[in-house]
């Protein structure tokens, strides 16, 4: 059985994907989760909190996607790897839609309200730190600037591919397509054009 | 002089930089644009319109950053054509920012308000042809599905890179040279890691 604060921050996952976080508010957020608004501020103390907290839940909830996977044992090797973690986002389950959905609105939000920003940067460097790492598996010829560069690219291209496939501006299946064009022109030898 | 329509779309960018779409209200944005309601509803309808119309503003008022070029005719070229396109939504000064935070915000927008989508996926269709048109002159031995990938590819980046930059996530310097390392590498002739 899920703890209440599990299912706060699931029901508010749910609020801000449906809505935005603009569009939540404590009130309802306790009617959602069947809690009292007092439970949620003894779990969370401010809204700002409970913001913060659902940002690391989301986090954590996109890495157990691939909760299965064996880390450095995956059956296509670090290429395949990489694949399937950048692509835990540009899912088309309710699941993934609905963390995407959140995960992007606490980013557009951070953007106007500086008490999340700190949060996101760690949580951005982490997933960064993730990617490379897996580059560097994937060619350990490389360096680790290169490698720490194409991290970046990598997942601010799939954040923003995701924003255009949930705001109707790409296709789910050409944004996959993109990715995959993307790490083989990362880790390629020739350009994607040239 | 600039019209009375013009003001309000650039009011309206204004207050959507400051607090977001979801912060806009028709009566602050008359105070803000020293007209009455009405006029903003004869001109634009309803908050709809209006969404619509800033977000052609705030797309056509990108291209003038670079209006005073000359397409084709760039001393440095196609390549550094394609280059000083792409960064004008990553640069440090007031229009800019105001510009990408707006553009950004009608973005998030979007996922929620189906009404912006159709606009938006026209503008965006837009900027990915003017970019693969610059790939195609900087690389005419490529193709034109390959240079409508990277095209995709690169603006998704920008709009990805400019999001973390303005949500504090990564600074501006940073930005503009992974988008540096992301041109060299969909044109050139070897992957960034291997």
């Amino acid at each position: 059985m899920l703890d209440r604060r599990t299912e706060i921050l699931m029901a508010a996952t749910r609020v801000i994907a449906r809505r935005g976080v603009r569009g939540l508010r404590v009130g309802e957020l306790a009617t959602e989760a069947a809690v009292s608004t007092a439970l949620i501020y003894y779990h969370f103390t401010d809204r700002a909190g409970l913001l913060r907290e659902t940002l690391a839940f989301i986090s954590d909830r996109a890495d157990r996607y691939t909760a299965e996977r064996d880390p450095g044992a995956h059956p296509g090797g670090p290429r395949a790897e990489l694949e399937q973690v950048l692509m835990l986002e540009l899912q088309d389950t309710a699941d993934v839609r609905e963390n995407s959905t959140a995960w992007g609105e606490l980013r557009a939000t951070a953007v106007f309200e500086p008490g999340l920003r700190e949060d996101l940067a760690k949580v951005t460097h982490t997933w960064v730190y993730e990617i490379a790492d897996l580059l560097a598996r994937a060619r350990p010829d490389g360096t680790a600037p290169a490698h720490a560069a194409a991290a970046e690219r990598l997942t601010a291209l799939v954040e923003g591919l995701s924003t255009r496939w949930l705001s109707g501006s790409l296709p789910l299946d050409h944004a996959r397509q993109l990715v995959r064009g993307a790490i083989d022109t990362e880790l390629g030898g020739s350009g994607a054009v040239g």
